[in-house]
């Protein structure tokens, strides 16, 4: 066991939170403790969109107790009527001595609010331990919630010399299982995956979340400016999870039907030749799509970073040379002409599988001028 | 300070081994402390080929307090008359109770030997501590010894998207400060560094070690089939190091006596086209040179290792995504029809330098048949 402090009480709040991760749809993933004369006496985390917040679990397990409490929460008890009563006043009812917050709540309606109706109260308020942690935690919920676009994450896997495949076309498996398996984990995060028609084309791929326990499918977004979806592909036919094919204006109303018939959903997206991405990004932040995988070959993942809309890049590298030319390379793009215009990823990390390595970063546009 | 025990001595005898790599030339680089009645009583390591070997400069310090004492040295002490007298012996003679040596030599020349000498005078031997991190410690030498044949180690720095320079040919800089002063001491720690003409046509480099300390600076070897070095760079030119270029049978006398009057050796190796490698490499051998770091571009990378030449790759790439499909790539090679053939790297190693990574593995040709 570790030294018992407000940090220990706060790392667990934020595990809590994290494992809950991919379940809370366009919520924030949330976590509660509530501590009193030495003991822990509730625990709570948000579930799932729509139902009791993180706090409100947490003050349930601990019934009379949270009087003159301690409460350990992630994010910013939030201050308006939304779909539950605001976390806040709750917690002024209860009595509770003092609330120790990670960080404030990114989201316009609470900003800082929550915080003052606990202070107004006379409730001791601590704000920014493990601040940090808990807003990366929520950088997808907190991209969306400020700027309703998607958060996207790029997830691509190469050999060392940036290959997506051989020559050939022979991809099959560039990373080892550990990689894969991880991948899933990823899938499960995110409300929706994004694959451009080449690969439903060549791998007719589910695109479904397969993991060692269940996890939860994202929605499946095809790119596809012709519809050139084969009928019988997997991600028209199988229904465990919904589809939605990003197209243009300029395809016939009998193709979309014939889409719509088997079931998936088929959006215009400007009236250009290819779909117009940031356009389609909004159509889909519309229908509530927070969060976005994007698993795309080096053409999608090259026009996607063209047109910056991606937040985040996970690089996975096998421990191979493949070598050719003609072989396709993890990013296709026009290419900057010096090397300081190159897009620079900030905060990497990076973490091993076996003998392949995971690298995660964040593009910064700055230095490219596309 | 750590616990006192056999692998504390054994570990300051390899880091005194490893800080003299690069100044032994073909010789092992090997550590050696001797400890009695609980005080170290001598240290040495094997300075520079031709002069006295670790053991001899520990028993030096030690004088008659070698007497009874136990010796820890990372190599098997020598056993045949070299250009000094076999360690073994001298051990026996100076009546050492004990010795304790990482691995064995895998010198043909000595290959047990030198432990039997030991073990024959009733010295009490254990072999095999540390043993992994000894071997490693003259990963060169050992390829050297039983093959007669240079180790290579190929650097390369390249972008995220395996790319070495921009589309417009544009490389500086890919890395960062502490990743370029890394291959500095990587310069240091060969005997010798190769890079193709085309290099020195572009960049006009001086291939010398700079290091914030004195470096040795390895001799130059310049792959240039035609004699294409202009006469005014500065591998011909500045005479700090020797520089050795790589030719063909095919080139003029002329030519090969313009760039000897100005100090440069030509070798031809072969009479086709280009550079035959493998012979160039052991007629590289045959004078003395055991280690090369190879910085060579796309092209001489990739020929080097179709040609199976590379023992140990070190990539280092830094944290951008430049794009431009002409931009050249970290491995030019025609490549692999399928995934499953591509060369493998094994034993990864990965460190960083700040945001920069630094992937480190040994090519394993099994898989790609090129």
């Amino acid at each position: 066991m570790n030294q018992l402090n407000d940090e220990t009480y706060m790392k667990l709040a934020l595990q809590m939170a994290e494992t809950t991760k991919g379940q809370t749809e366009l919520n924030p993933v949330v976590g509660c403790i509530i501590v009193k004369n030495g003991r822990v006496v509730g625990m709570g985390a948000h579930l799932k969109m729509g139902t009791a917040h993180a706090e409100v679990q947490a003050l349930r397990m601990a019934g009379e107790e949270a009087e003159d409490s301690t409460v350990y929460v992630t994010l910013e008890p939030c201050s308006h009527h939304g779909r539950t009563p605001p976390c806040a006043e709750r917690l002024v009812e209860e009595k509770v001595k003092r609330v120790v917050v990670a960080c404030k709540d990114p989201n316009p309606n609470v900003a800082g609010r929550g915080i003052q109706i606990l202070q107004n109260a006379g409730i001791n308020v601590e704000v920014g331990l493990l601040e940090q942690e808990a807003i990366q935690l929520n950088e997808m919920f907190n991209k969306y919630i400020t700027t309703k676009m998607p958060f996207v994450t790029l997830k691509t896997a190469s050999t060392l010399d940036g290959k997506i495949a051989s020559k050939t076309g022979d991809s099959k498996w560039i990373t080892n299982e550990g990689s894969r398996e991880y991948v899933h984990s990823l899938r499960h995060q995110h409300q929706a995956i994004m694959v451009g028609v080449e690969t439903v084309i060549a791998d007719d791929p589910s695109l479904t979340t397969r993991l060692v326990v269940e996890g939860i499918h994202p929605i499946r977004i095809v790119v596809d400016s012709n519809l050139r979806t084969p009928i019988s592909s997997k991600v028209v036919q199988d229904h465990t999870v919904k589809t939605i094919m990003l197209s243009t204006e300029n395809v016939s109303e009998n193709k979309i039907k014939q889409f719509e018939k088997l079931g998936s959903e088929v959006l215009k997206c400007g009236n250009e030749e290819q779909v117009n991405l940031p356009l389609a990004l909004q159509q889909l932040a519309e229908r509530g799509i927070g969060s976005i995988l994007l698993e795309g070959g080096g053409r999608l993942n090259g026009a996607m970073l063209e047109a910056q809309l991606i937040d985040k890049i996970i690089l996975f590298y096998a421990p191979k040379i493949i070598g050719g030319e003609l072989a396709p390379n993890n990013f296709s793009i026009t290419g900057f002409e010096k090397m300081s215009e190159a897009i620079v990823l900030e905060n990497m990390q990076t973490k091993t599988f076996k003998n392949d390595i995971c690298i995660t970063g964040y593009p910064n546009y700055g230095g490219g001028k596309i």
